[in-house]
């Protein structure tokens, strides 16, 4: 049972990953989680625990994390937005807080999550895109990776699109949404789905980027996932190009 | 006379601006210009001089700057392109080189300048845009701000909006075009013309964000430019959310 005397919130978080060794608390440098369970301390002297939709690895950015946590102090919620966003560094902010029903909870109640890799296909570097794009000079067919990615959506055992380490008992996800879309030298990977493996959206772009160059044709994904197997699919490409948008619930 | 064993190059650059003293070489700090000459000498050999289209300041971008250097080695412009950025540092880089005639001279030869000042209008801040917009948190009216821009267009004594310390003999300017665009909770100030004074940007932004709280008419404007008094102008908002967009020739 909730305690009653405690208020449940819900708030969406904007952050540039790089600094950081992603969501969760570790012990090899500092998370994100733990800044904003800091904040949240110095705000309202309450000790938190801030529940995330779910990690982001090391480098990885976010528009709309979503993060849930329980406090009993009586702060008006937008008084608590502005007095985190003060003691937040500037990587890191709450872009907006509200008090939910006491059974919401950001991981549990997470219905889908929407990831976007973005890749700058041009020759030259853009310096200011430079923490959130990955640049891969050499030309990228869209479209042959736009018809690849159609071939994820749906519920498919995703063992070939997960790292080894962490394939778990059942690797079948849904992925509801999968398009690649071009917005002048930068191309979107954009997946929304149910729930993601680890490096999921990472193997997933390191293989259209294989069909972008034409190694591998965009009619072999179906083959790749009934594979099961880490190796036929592409490469991991690195973290910094990726970005949680937005969860639903 | 041009020597005529040298060729002149025309080279456009973008750079984030966050960490030098602005363009210029300067005793307190790294200039992007020092950068840039550095880097074609590791490349080429030679000692150069590169001319940029004018000065941008200490924490000022650029998408698009112009620079031109003479030099004597016979390198394919796309091969120079790829060896500048290969040494450049990740937040400097060069978008295209091409060789021009011998006359060609990106400060001297610029017709038209385009700066973009961004504003964050929105409560909260936003990490991945921190170090390319101001953040002003109160709404802004951007209709009465666009008319306030207009205002600006055509041939005027800009000495109001030029830093005192720097008025020139005239302060006379052409503005090509002046806008106020919302883009989400971004407001973009975008000014062509054909010179700017020290400041100049930076000064017309703070007024109009005087005319977008209300503090001021859009229709006072006019008053603003025959008073030839900086006194009477808004603040100078600061350098971060400037960007030089486009030169043209």
């Amino acid at each position: 049972m909730p305690d009653p005397t405690e208020r449940n919130l819900k708030t969406v978080i904007e952050y540039d990953g790089t600094a950081y060794v992603g969501w969760e608390r570790q012990k090899n440098g500092l998370g994100i989680q733990e800044v904003l369970e800091e904040a949240v301390h110095t705000i309202t002297r309450e000790r938190v625990v801030i529940e995330g939709s779910g990690r982001t690895d090391a480098g990885v950015h976010a528009l709309g994390q979503v993060a849930s946590f329980r406090i009993e102090k009586d702060i008006h919620v937008g008084k608590l937005r502005l007095g985190l966003n003060a003691v937040l560094p500037p990587d890191i902010a709450v872009l907006s807080i509200e008090e939910v029903a006491a059974d919401f909870h950001a991981r549990r109640s997470a219905k889908s999550k929407r990831y976007r890799y973005t890749i700058l296909n041009a020759p030259a570097r853009r310096p200011h895109a430079r923490h959130v794009s990955y640049h891969f000079p050499q030309a990228l067919d869209h479209e042959a990776m736009g018809k690849a990615a159609h071939h994820l959506v749906g519920e498919h055992d995703f063992t070939a699109f997960a790292r080894e380490a962490d394939q778990k008992k059942t690797c079948v996800r849904t992925i509801l949404e999968a398009q690649v879309v071009r917005d002048g030298s930068f191309l979107h990977v954009d997946v929304v789905g149910t729930g993601f493996l680890y490096n999921m959206v990472r193997i997933i772009t390191g293989t259209l980027i294989e069909v972008g160059v034409g190694k591998r044709g965009a009619e072999t994904v179906p083959a790749l996932l009934r594979s099961k197997q880490r190796e036929e699919t592409g490469y991991t490409v690195p973290a910094h190009g990726l970005a949680l948008v937005h969860v639903g619930y």
